[in-house]
């Protein structure tokens, strides 16, 4: 089964707005077995939108349109849909009942422009909006193609597609099965990683492999096809436990986890705590470590030393050692660990000290040299990276690197 | 003059990959008064290419095409547009040159399957490419027509298209000439700015006024037309003076500077340094304000006190005041401003306290409430917010709400 996706309105074709529902989109039909074909983003303009629709069902039998379903003039996806499938518009007394409830709830009286949304070509259904007053719509056509229109904000989107659109597709969709595995690894350039696994996916065109690579990780996606999900499951596990054989502890996740989730695990499970010292990612770390609810069971804390003064001052770092080695030395990245960790009392203490350009490299120590260290009450790990790319890549990387550094001690 | 954008490659119609650079491309279209009607995102089916730039160029004057350019199998644009319009492919010699050269360069040998890039259509001209081996193509069709095609890497999208395509895009695009200009506003919502601003652009048609708002944020962006640079200009700045008027300091860009930019010049213009207490934001506060390349000049560094212990512990926050007021509280958020700038010796200190969720709400203080504080020598300014939003939202309003409060202060 192909689909395709119109998303609506001019302010998508303009350098400030940029379509995300058709990602999410894209993740269910991918599970369901269909398979999207192509994406258009057209105005607000009604024959375009007709042309976009009629393209669309030309060539594939699922058509999704979001957005434009608003209660202004400038929402006609209702209108170019209805006159492209000549169905009249109809209003339904339980649409305006439903919305008329929604503006009582907030103490409001529905404006007289909100009866637009209730507006039902004939013949199709309309799907309940928890979020907003706009209904979702869903068409057969009488050569048994399916249009379904969403509205745009995500919010009223996902909820209006998991509750009352996908288990109807999931009744068109192909039958037989799909089961999908990602692998998340780092440490290792995406060379590395392709040498080292393509022999083993290679033969395999069932489940099909992708290697997706983003500063500092890289991802492996899996997606086989049987008969039953038993069937499609054992696939993909075949193949990835291959290939994690391959790759051993550089395998990071195998799921949906991001490296501070899994770091946030791991230290919940040993019921350790974490504190963090941080030059040149100014808080990156912190900020990744706290993106995680629940961090507060194990991350205490920590200091951004970006002056070399509060790396003195607040860390203890000598300053025979900022003379001599500099701020981007091992000695350097070996004491903000080991001092954040005694001062704030946590299990482990880890730092980054560096360079993140554009500007402070030197022969010596160019643009994108990164320190990360790792203190427990034994010992110091230090690592020396030169990551490639900008100030914000390189920043990136340096903590992706000193997450996998807690990572790989905790593993053990 | 009406374009379209073609991205081309089966990743883009993943979830996992989005086009990026249709919104680049839109931005320096826009400015040479050139609109962008549709985009179109397809995969590396050469049927499926060839038949969506025979619908693009049939709708508007120019097509760019981004995308599938490589040497592999599955970049088909090449083959697709000459066959589409009827060119022979012809290997040009200059760019077998270009491309050995770049091999060459770092030590490498060219393989054989990279001389498909330089094939070109019979009549096109090719770009160099100073990041990659693809060259991008520029054709002119019988009706007059251009098509454009760039390789989809940013980094060799990019200057690519503005040394080879911007200055003869430039000659094809309309007379008339565009001025734009865009206001950032924080600390208000977005009724309270339409509400002060809509009697006073909506009289105008020219320019057009746009809104965007986002969690702590509003754009207002304004777009002029005029017979010549300076008609177009006058018009714009015109409207921004008579909005600028109505929403007082609440502007904080007239430009493209984010909010950590604009207190960064601040900051050096008075030559006062600045340090950080962080607790549910952990980290990102510094994170920000390290972004900006330069920022070691006036940012030292702080502390994250995401836990109570470290807040007693570095910053000296009293226990009474931590048990009797809570860690989210005026008292705290003052004596964390108070402190992290005694002990790092900055001229500011600026702290933020709060609740970002999902967990952790009570009546009294929901899920959302953030205090924030900023200190000099002689006083402490507090302020209490509560937003809305997801454990993310939050957290950005709450850095939005401390950079602001550091503005306000250093506007004076």
């Amino acid at each position: 089964m192909k689909a395709e996706i119109i998303a609506i309105g001019s302010e998508l074709l303009t350098p400030f707005r940029q379509d995300t529902n058709s990602l999410y989109l894209s993740d269910h039909l991918e599970r369901l077995g269909i398979r999207v074909i192509r994406k258009t983003i057209v105005g607000d303009d009604k024959d375009d939108l007709k042309a976009a629709f009629a393209e669309a069902l030309a060539r594939a039998e699922l058509v999704i349109g979001i957005g434009g379903l608003g209660p202004t003039e400038d929402d006609r996806t209702r209108d170019a849909v209805a006159e492209l499938l000549k169905r009249k518009l109809v209003r339904h007394d339980e649409v305006v009942k439903m919305m008329e409830e929604r503006f009582r709830a907030r103490g409001k009286k529905m404006p007289e422009v909100n009866l637009r949304q209730a507006l039902v070509p004939e013949g199709a259904d309309w799907l309940p909006n928890a979020n907003g007053t706009a209904p979702g719509l869903w068409l057969a056509t009488p050569e048994g193609k399916i249009v379904l229109l969403l509205p745009g904000p995500p919010p009223e989107l996902k909820p209006m597609f998991e509750e009352y659109a996908l288990a109807r597709l999931r009744a068109h969709a192909p039958k037989h099965v799909f089961a999908t595995k990602v692998l998340k690894v780092t440490g290792l350039a995406e060379s590395e990683v392709e040498q080292r696994i393509a022999p083993i996916y290679r033969p395999y065109t069932n489940p099909e492999t992708t290697l997706l690579a983003s500063p500092g990780q890289i991802e492996i996606h899996l997606r086989g096809t049987g008969g039953d999900t038993g069937d499609a499951l054992r696939r993909v596990e075949e193949l990835a436990a291959k290939i994690e054989d391959a790759l051993g502890d550089a395998v990071f996740s195998r799921g949906l986890e991001t490296l501070e989730q899994v770091v946030g695990l791991y230290l919940m499970m040993r019921g350790a705590t974490l504190a963090v010292a941080e030059s040149c990612t100014g808080g990156l770390l912190g900020e990744r470590l706290t993106s995680v609810p629940g961090s507060s069971k194990y991350f205490l804390g920590g200091v951004v030393c970006y002056s070399d003064r509060l790396k003195q001052k607040m860390l203890g770092v000598p300053e025979t050692v900022l003379k001599r080695k500099g701020a981007v030395s091992a000695e350097t990245v070996e004491a903000l660990a080991k001092n954040i960790r005694r001062r704030t009392g946590a299990v482990l203490g880890v730092s980054i000290t560096g360079i993140a350009g554009p500007e402070g490299g030197t022969p010596d120590k160019p643009v994108g040299t990164v320190y990360v260290a790792l203190a427990d009450a034994h010992r110091v790990k230090t690592e020396k990276h030169r990551f490639l790319g900008d100030r914000e890549r390189i920043r990136w990387q340096a903590t992706q690197a000193a997450l996998d550094l807690v990572r790989r001690k905790l593993m053990k």
